[in-house]
């Protein structure tokens, strides 16, 4: 028996199915610096120790994507390695901070399964959270995902597709933020003064930069979660298919879109969920990332009275800058459009 | 009003203005590593907690490049994003070791203002220091800058240019350095046995290796000091500029030629002071940098038995091996030359 | 007298001359982290605390080849500056685990000499110890390498070709490896549940995926372990020699591979010892990598229940699927064969 892993094909799924994620990783100050360096990211919070704990941090926390992509990357061997296409995202909160040294697990639960009429693929859905070494959780999101089957006779292994939210409710928004005390939150360090209460439902902010993304950036960022989806790596493969070359992974389009929105954002200090998001187009290296973003909702956190929440919608191009927000012509996206995310962020008020 | 920050133009500026810069940065191992890893220096100082420990340091140091491009990086957003050119540095020194824990901030005064007489730019004149989490002065430097005019017909905000000094004293060159305990300073560790009285006014040292800059590189040294000038990242835009391709951060060539230096300098443990530099010429990936050095003078430090300092002057080349030390024909540079450096290291006697 | 130094040449050793080589280096999570970055290693006891603790660690240990590429480095200026081929490997053994904080010193012995009939060059033979920070050995090996000479009408410095073992005894095996709860150790989480017993001699494993290498990233791996072979970085250098290009440093490759062989060999958690290897081919980038294990044998520890040793032949290609386990056709290796290496890692039971 081949001791490889060919990863699990639609078949091989059941509902109710639990999957303890393989490679524990302790997220450490060099993961930090290697973010940094591979995105640039300006948040105060994330960035200083001591403005983290002037506010009420114990000290910086890991940055919210940097968790999102680690406890990701440890799901692919498992739901994705024969997945034909990431589908979409839902229900995605931080439930935790998570600080250097703490280490990241995952597990994931089957919730849904329904095979396609080609009887070809089928579409997984997950709801996977992320723990850390005190087993509690930091994260948790859902994501489907069409799978090939290995043996197309195969039975379908179910049939129930789950309802999921379009929109995380406020009251979860703040489960990974402590208690601030705004009054030592320092704008000029924070790079704005430009609070909750500045900003306008519809109010749309082009973030002005650009990022060119090299092939050594991409693998390097994708390694560091330690997904190994083949597609992101190996070239000789890839020059045999569809594209020719490499794709990126999608979340890299999604720090480097986050890392952007300082420009207009920047006391946006925690990204508390993911209400969902379009990978509209791939992105391939050489490529240069522009991003903008509307102000879809805002909300209060019940309860609190430091912070508030912010529904964005933020959209990432690929050499196309976003002084005219580019977004659709009719239903059909701009084709420069890389990413269209639903998120929600929180301000101090 | 649009929340993306324009920059400062020339006539926002006003003798004596203070500006406090964005984005506290806590400096870790993490950082050293990755600094390690894109410039491969060797001093046995910063490479080395238990070298650092025998000869007086609490533990090995940040290198001091890597604390003068983080305070860098914050003040562009303030000083230089709507600069035309970076005309010079003076009276920079280190003021204090910064430690893996310590957290950076940056506060910048306004000295001297100048309008060109085509009123269209000015020169803008900054005394920019650097402060860890004590308020501690760890460096301090005057910059100036090309800026252009948000408003051509606005009036200019002043009109003052500042003394500065061409060279730094001797009695400020050790303030970043603890006494140190020459009887354990192991030559064989530090790569040299020549030593501060080894070296004679006017040797030329070549420094033999050479070294090329890719893409993924500059960018990602550039963004872990969150500079964040877009002339360094966005091909996109530099496509139609002047240069058609993406410029490296002149820091980025000081680095590099500091690394260079350690063949023939192994004991210049410490950069106490740039007494000025001139970026001769741009640098683009692809470019393999070489470099040598001259020593200008020899200073002891007032009262110090265990260092001395010499001033150097530092050339870095773009595709030259420097075996016959280029440098002018005349008064023009080497097409050759990217940089002409001068500046004190401390070392042991 | 030129203070840069030009290495040794081959009539600059003496048989038993001892070498103690510059640049102590402190060995953090930070390198952990960038490490990961560049190779995207899986092995949980050096991924995660936690686990590591589970078993018996005192934390994660640093990534065994992180520690060989360090320690290596430090004897290039010394050994290698000069040489004209790196020959080969033997009786390399890890004797002490490394923790992030530690400091590696490495100090080598001329063990051999050979000159070649040609007497332009001559073979050295050093057997290289690294220490950490109390004096205690982490790892040994002996390595040859054919260096020029600097004069070729120099005498022979020696003739003396020693008795190098051509396979680790299992005894030496463990060393470096704590006793271990194996209780513990959670199969789910490291990622296979196939352990030492269900490995048979002779049993071979495609590791199915595949890495492209950028310049970038072989540049910045093996600059963190400050070696500074100009061959590596110079690619102005390298257009006027053989190659027309920059030759990857051959432990990049030994690290791909190991990164690549967690696909078949998930708990394979210590590299305890290579006896032996051959860079087959130059690498260089923008090739992708595969690789193949066969098990060439199986050895208890003596006195130890908790773990097993596996003797691989690890093969590694540039651009060639290894279904077909390619290696050689008669005595020629086949075209695509970069790397042919035989060590021991050890397997929980």
């Amino acid at each position: 028996m081949p001791k490889t892993s060919p990863g699990n094909y639609f078949e091989d799924f059941r509902i109710g199915q639990v999957i303890r994620h393989a490679t524990p990783r302790t997220v450490t100050v060099g993961d930090v610096a290697l973010y940094t360096g591979l995105f640039g990211g300006r948040f105060a919070v994330q960035s200083s120790d001591a403005f983290a704990k002037e506010i009420g941090y114990p000290r910086a926390p890991i940055d919210d994507l940097l968790v999102f992509h680690i406890v990701f990357g440890k799901t692919v061997p498992d739901i994705s390695l024969n997945a034909v296409a990431n589908l979409g995202y839902a229900g995605c909160y931080f439930r935790s901070p998570v600080y250097p040294g703490d280490t990241l697990n995952a597990l994931s639960e089957v919730i849904g399964l329904k095979e396609n009429s080609s009887r070809k693929t089928g579409i997984v859905y997950v709801r996977t959270t992320g723990f850390n070494q005190h087993s509690k959780p930091v994260l948790e999101y859902v994501r489907w995902v069409m799978v090939r089957k290995g043996d197309e006779a195969a039975p379908a292994p179910g049939d129930h597709v789950p309802r999921l939210p379009t929109v995380l409710e406020a009251k979860v928004l703040g489960e990974a933020c402590p208690a601030l005390d705004l009054s030592a939150y320092d704008g000029a360090l924070a790079g704005s003064d430009y609070r909750f209460g500045d900003y306008e439902i519809g109010e749309r902010i082009d973030h002005v930069d650009g990022i060119t993304v090299e092939e050594a950036e991409h693998q390097t960022a994708t390694r560091l979660y330690q997904n190994t989806a083949r597609i992101h790596f190996d070239l000789f493969s890839a020059k045999q298919g569809r594209f020719g070359r490499r794709l990126i992974y999608g979340g890299h389009v999604i720090s480097l879109a986050r890392a952007l929105t300082f420009n207009g954002l920047a006391n946006a200090f925690h990204v508390a969920a993911i209400n969902g998001g379009r990978h509209v187009a791939p992105l391939f290296a050489g490529g240069t990332i522009f991003a903008w973003s509307e102000i879809l909702a805002k909300a209060d956190l019940p309860g609190r009275e430091d912070v508030g929440a912010l529904r964005l919608r933020t959209v990432a191009t690929s050499d196309k800058p976003c002084g005219d927000f580019p977004l659709k012509t009719g239903d059909e996206y701009d084709p420069a459009v890389l990413l269209d995310l639903d998120y929600w962020v929180l301000m101090p008020r």
